[in-house]
């Protein structure tokens, strides 16, 4: 079991995201170039995010269903942006029992030309809107350069479709969903987002206008941690979702599209890992509190284990796990709960169970200053507050850390600069040459502009000319 | 709205199912020949049986995890009846992102292939046994003859994989899992079943041995409605699945794999449904109770909905929907929430405001005799009794129209005329030639060999030489 030394992040961050990863048992390489298998430990944390998510859709008047994996290859050439957005994406299949097929079916890339299709046959009149729809599914991307999580050939993820009778509520639902995205992330996964606007350039291929949250990353990248987008009436146009309005005339239905996916657990690893491993918050860690007992012989295990008994029958309510394998010490046991991340562990040997007391070691806080002594009757109210402690102490974290890392260029020489290792909140005009000027020269992209932000003016950063808002620049993932 | 009346289940049946199916809003048809969309309706139906399942299986030691939807062609030749039985069934990716693939890629028809090959790379030694993984996904077999839920070229299901280090391990746990398969079958879908060994002609493609739970449909005609396979080293050996046992010695694994699918929706409709339409268990149904306000003007809906709203509450813990619909009439509302199955429904007009009461109508007795008056303060646990009193009512009604439907064959002729209409229970010698003769000649395949049967013997039904056990022989979906 020995292995090497996880490398820091400050060394390699790279092989450091993909060394927890695999040796936290959260996921692994499948077979086929760029797909990933996600191990149980990885799928139960996906599973705590699906319930955060679903939760927060079904409250919102949402309901789940399943559109096929399979779409034909026609659909796609409906919608003109749509198709040179994502053919050169699409996986194919040309072969169904043995024979060829007529035509080649897409593997779905994402899914918006099939439920058009559906909705169009489902839509008659204005009292079958709003459709409000999403599946949780699986969808194929054929990337180059993957990462697990990150970026996969295959990957999960929740695709909302909307249909709508006007501009407003289609909008108004784009940005509802927006908002829920930032409050589930910030909220359960203790990471910090910026809501805001994609430029022109980094909208979804089909999209009036494209919303996302960004999160800063531990190593100052960007990544876009989940989208919202407003589509207009151009799948309506493209699939004809038409509908009778209450004057009895024909008019084109409205339509939306938002998804996160499985690289939110990438998200999630690089917010809050540090150079032990993974750091997951509470309120989405498959082991919320592990504990492990403490003893060298059979004398001390029956001092030891009716009290660990007892704990653990006060903690029935948490994600809880007594880490009891024999042929380990204590000490790789800490290390490995720390590797993979479980918010707060309990030690409870001899001494503890003499001085009717049990330890709380804090994943987030490393060495002694992170471990306190607590009364045995004292510990399903002190886990309760502890774990709240932690959620909020994560996100806490991560937000200074984010703010110490923004910056607002004095120009563009030190925008340059500052997204060496950060993010610039710029003025820009919102050319897209200008954008693209800074893409070529810093590798910084448009993250997003920011919703409700000041009313302000500047001066564009690289152009020079006037500009109403400022934008994220920023590397990201 | 004014639709053709639904055919009766005996004048056309399948054309009786196929039109609840759509009318229900379960399912409709997906562009792709033989896909399907599943509508929020039955997608909910599916989000219950889920729940159901996978509480089961988490309560058994399992976990979920999520395994690639691609697997290399080349993995399918490597256990050779696997490939036998499934190579005509694959759709095949050749293309993926504009280029020709050097190796086709089978969208998977089962994982037994991709898992075993990540088993071999995870296991090492006995301390690694068992491994116990689950995984709810969606799999592609090209079928040419498809129906809504019961054979769609792509389908839901749950797909278990165990490893372990012995062949008595492993066989426990198929049988555990048809156990719990039958368990949820009978007491969640009220859907009677006969668990079984599958014959050697009807088992799975690599498996040693096959069991299913077979249920009845109300055509007579069997389902198998889930099924637990023992694939003793077969898949082992094929992936080199091999662990250090206790004493140092590499031992091959023994695995098990294990499936339920959205099949399982078909088995409820066609188990319990009638000639208006889907009638749904209580345990499962998407909305077990629908409140039906009745009132021709203000004054009568001032009147009645305050009791509605107190309902409400009273009601909160159960999945409850009241029908405010303000453009259809109540008689067309019942028709609607009959066509769609819900179990209860209660009726509340001025009339009972005044008495104090609600009806109460039972979807599973249809017309008066359904009906019953509750006393508004008792509606609570009045509904709560209903709803078991129904579940257990569908579960008997089903199981006494199987008993009816099974005969024991005096002697082949009369098996011939039994499994025109219901499933014989006969003698069979077990040899393939017999079974085969037999289901040339009536269409009857022998479904299962039903555990725990007594010690009898007698002579097989069609050569008449010794056999020792029973077998049901019925047409099936």
């Amino acid at each position: 079991m020995a292995e090497e030394k996880l490398p820091t992040r400050s060394e390699n961050y790279s092989e450091w995201y993909n060394q927890i990863v695999l040796r936290s048992g959260m996921a692994d390489y499948a077979p086929v170039r760029g797909c990933m298998v996600v191990r149980p430990y990885g799928w139960s944390l996906w599973e705590n995010i699906q319930k955060a998510l679903d939760e927060r859709f079904k409250n919102t008047g949402h309901e789940n269903a399943a559109f096929p994996l399979f779409i034909p290859m026609s659909f796609f050439e409906k919608e003109k942006e749509h198709v040179e957005g994502f053919s050169p994406e699409l996986a194919v299949v040309t072969h169904g029992g043995g024979e060829k097929l007529e035509e080649p079916l897409v593997v779905r890339p994402t899914s918006e030309t099939v439920i058009g299709h559906m909705y169009a046959k489902w839509i008659k009149s204005y009292r079958d809107l709003p459709i409000l729809i999403n599946q949780w599914a699986n969808v194929v991307r054929w990337e180059m350069r993957t990462r697990l999580f990150l970026r996969t050939l295959e990957f999960y993820w929740q695709e909302g479709h909307t249909a709508h009778a006007s501009s407003e509520e289609a909008e108004e639902e784009t940005l509802r969903i927006l908002g829920l995205y930032a409050d589930f992330a910030e909220n359960e996964g203790a990471v910090p987002v910026i809501p805001g606007l994609k430029s022109e350039s980094e909208k979804f291929a089909g999209a009036v206008r494209s919303y996302s949250i960004e999160a800063m990353m531990g190593d100052t990248k960007a990544l876009q941690a989940g989208t919202s987008h407003f589509l207009g009436q151009n799948f309506a146009k493209a699939f004809d979702i038409r509908y009778l309005d209450i004057n009895n005339q024909l008019q084109y239905a409205w339509t939306t599209s938002w998804g996160l996916s499985t690289r939110f657990v990438g998200a999630i690893i690089m917010t809050h890992g540090d150079d032990k491993g993974l750091i997951l918050p509470p309120r989405l860690a498959p082991v919320q509190v592990v504990i492990v007992p403490i003893y060298r012989n059979d004398d001390e295990r029956s001092t030891v284990m009716p009290v660990v008994e007892r704990i653990c029958g006060d903690l029935k309510s948490l994600r809880l796990k007594v880490d009891e394998r024999t042929e380990m010490t204590p000490g790789f046991k800490f290390n490995d709960w720390e590797m993979r991340g479980v918010p707060l562990r309990i030690e409870i040997g001899p001494k503890d169970v003499e001085k009717k007391s049990v330890i709380f070691a804090r994943r987030d806080i490393p060495g002694k200053e992170g471990k306190t002594s607590v009364a045995q009757n004292e510990v399903a109210s002190q886990v309760e507050s502890m774990l709240a402690t932690i959620q909020r102490s994560l996100y806490e974290k991560a937000m200074a850390f984010r703010d110490a890392n923004i910056h607002q260029p004095r120009d563009y020489d030190n925008l340059k600069e500052i997204v060496i290792n950060g993010w610039a909140y710029a003025f820009w005009c919102g050319s897209g040459e200008c954008e693209a000027m800074i893409k070529d020269e810093t590798k910084a992209t448009a993250r997003c502009i920011p919703l409700n932000q000041p009313a302000e003016s500047g001066k564009c950063v690289y152009c020079g000319k006037p500009a109403k808002q400022r934008t994220y620049f920023a590397k990201a993932y």
